[in-house]
């Protein structure tokens, strides 16, 4: 106390929330155990027992922190402490998801999931009850990992957008109808369309930043101004398979030739087009894939992005230009087919105000950013207003058992969206 | 006759060749009865009910056109006969495979064992029994199709190049080792080091050219000159699996960026170096292969030849230059393993000089060229004088069901195979 004695009267002062790095390392920890797969990852599908274990955990947490819980059809847990005032505002909605990568890290998802927790707990604890209804949402699946076409399968069923065809045609990797493998795990498959919710007011997820940019900047955390947005080109180029040895090279029509043309030429225009434009190709596979023939056909992926609407249409239009140019120039047959298309979603502006104010309120070291990556906030953000807060990454890790965030700067996340949520829900706005 | 018929005392009219197309289109095609596949293909993978088939139609062939024929314990089908003054000059053998691609076409190998016996028959009608020992053979397998490593089988028997761990060590894609295979098929495998020959001064494979060079001059045959010389690269580039939306440009180690602008530059070195030089980047293998995910690893193949030493060195330090300055300024890691490493293969000059005299003499419209393909020729190089001939090939198409050559010009191949085997067998060279 000491000299800052005297500032107890500050508003300011009087919300001062302080967070136990501690306290976020031991659920961190506690929830990784759950799917634990080597020595920092973890492999949690959905449906899976390790997936049950960690949901059953997290609704442990959240009736410890005084939320009402409960399940839902597709398997997201809700906890919910309703509002004093609460007439006709619509609800504050915060959350991510405990799914992962095969294998993922402790990290992605499930530090959105445990902040709002520890958040809520500090609130409910420091100033009671809400002026506004506030829940936290644990959301099923985020990552496709068991089912390639699941597609935020949690936030889907929250938005509305899971029809009866979708429990058939959404298969696994391994030939499962996700319909079946629910009724098999104990859901009410009739139960789906009920989920759907038209009163949140706004939904708030945080999340690792998955990238470089805080690190190399030095800050803890970032209020997220938008998602970028994304659109994957499938392509496919046809040449003509030839003899590697006995066909000249003024004679080919290599497609390898034109992928490789396209392919530096598309990176490259990302590059020079500057942050936060990205442009990446991940995916290969080349027929009939042997040494000695020149291919007759190349299929690959250019996945690009970037959040400025404008922006985005001119980065695509100069693609589809490098991929005609070098095509007709090199007597290539081109087409493709577009996959995760996703429109740019700019944050609610008075949502990133209140939390840039939040943040500065505390005294955290803070910057606002893009999102480079796609989220259940993106679905979202189609029937609420939507912000995301980051955490910095090391290294800019994510997807991989190596991903880390220092327990200090996850503290800091608490922080901030704790201090965002008392000033949203508690009547400061 | 007519103003012609003062010419008949004239060595070159006498020994003049007519080969009846109608009578090379009737073996291609029955040949190509063994392993039909669809409407123009075959599928006659070595030791196969299909190869058996054929190679018996081969002994029957051999022995009709007045050899002596034996099998050997790999497969290969022999004939011969015996020169009249044969005493240490070696025997002038002549030959092909009969083992197809999975399709392959009607002419790639089967071309060079039909087309002996029937300028054998020829000779031995018209000349009778030849002052040096001639032989025919049919090899049993060449495209490694269905035993990926057995790399020329039968004419590595002849080189005395199977040691007892090939026998288990080449495997086929079904996983079967090739000496259970031989075994089961009733060949002897204590037999097969008595199958080296020490004995053959000359070699002559005929084949079709597989590229458009001779095509687009509009000339049927080629004496080939020397068989190029050939390098895989096997190339791992190994870099920083990353979020494709939240991992900036500038902070990438992609070794996919990496790949493309090596494969774009050493297509375009060996282009600018021109004819013969060829490169090829046939197969590529991506890790994790995510469209999402920067790759951590991209595999690919280079397959670089050029049929003159030094220049063929030239292409591979610039090829290998271009991986490390890439690689190196991109910070990507590197590695390469070296497959298929063939040193190019300069036919005997004596031979060349030979077959087109034989090629002027008859009439024929021929040319000289290098072969871009490795064949039977290079294993059988290391221990005979070699040459081989070429025959047109329609689109420059091979390894396909499509491949084709006219009649007309596989009929001047028989007779520029027999035209030279007569002045090598009956005392004229």
């Amino acid at each position: 106390m000491g000299e800052g004695a005297g500032d107890e009267g500050n508003p300011i002062m009087t919300t001062h929330i302080n967070i136990d790095p501690n306290t976020v390392e031991r659920y961190i920890m506690e929830l990784a155990e759950h799917g634990a797969h080597g020595a920092t990852g973890v492999w949690r599908p959905v449906y899976g027992d390790a997936w049950f274990a960690a949901q059953r955990q997290v609704e442990t947490w959240m009736q410890e922190a005084g939320l009402e819980t409960r399940w839902d059809a597709v398997g997201n847990v809700w906890g919910r402490v309703t509002g004093a005032n609460d007439a006709g505002r619509g609800v504050i909605l915060t959350g991510s998801h405990i799914d992962s990568q095969l294998p993922g890290g402790r990290y992605d998802g499930a530090l959105g999931v445990i902040t709002p927790i520890l958040a809520v707990k500090e609130l409910l604890a420091r100033f009671g009850q809400p002026e506004r209804t506030i829940e936290v949402v644990s959301f099923c699946e985020e990552e496709s990992s068991r089912f390639p076409t699941a597609h935020h399968w949690g936030s889907r069923a929250v938005a509305g957008e899971i029809s009866t065809e979708d429990l058939a045609s959404v298969v696994s990797y391994d030939g499962e109808k996700i319909g079946e493998v629910m009724q098999a795990a104990g859901f009410d498959l009739d139960a789906i369309p009920a989920i759907k919710r038209e009163d949140i007011d706004i939904f708030i997820e945080l999340h690792i930043e998955q990238g470089p940019i805080l690190e190399q900047a030095g800050i803890p955390t970032a209020v997220v101004t938008g998602i970028t947005g994304i659109r994957h080109y499938h392509l496919t180029l046809r040449g003509r398979a030839d003899h590697a040895g006995a066909r000249p090279m003024d004679t080919r029509r290599d497609p390898m030739a034109a992928a490789a043309e396209i392919i530096s030429t598309v990176i490259n225009t990302a590059h020079r087009m500057g942050r936060p434009a990205v442009t990446t190709v991940g995916r290969m596979r080349v027929e009939p894939n042997g040494a000695a023939i020149v291919p007759e056909e190349v299929y690959f992926t250019i996945d690009a992005r970037h959040p400025d609407p404008a922006t985005r249409e001119l980065l695509y239009a100069r693609h589809e230009a490098t991929i005609k140019e070098v095509c007709e120039r090199r007597d290539i047959e081109y087409s493709w087919t577009l996959g995760a298309e996703q429109p740019p979603r700019i944050s609610d502006p008075a949502l990133v105000e209140t939390f840039v104010a939040a943040a500065t309120e505390q005294g955290l070291n803070h910057t606002t950013m893009p999102s480079g990556a796609v989220h259940d906030a993106n679905r979202m953000a189609g029937f609420s207003r939507m912000v995301m807060l980051f955490v910095q990454s090391k290294d800019g890790r994510s997807h991989t058992p190596d991903e880390f965030t220092y327990p200090e700067h996850a503290a800091e996340g608490v922080a901030l969206l704790a201090a965002g949520l008392q000033k949203l829900a508690y009547g400061d706005e």
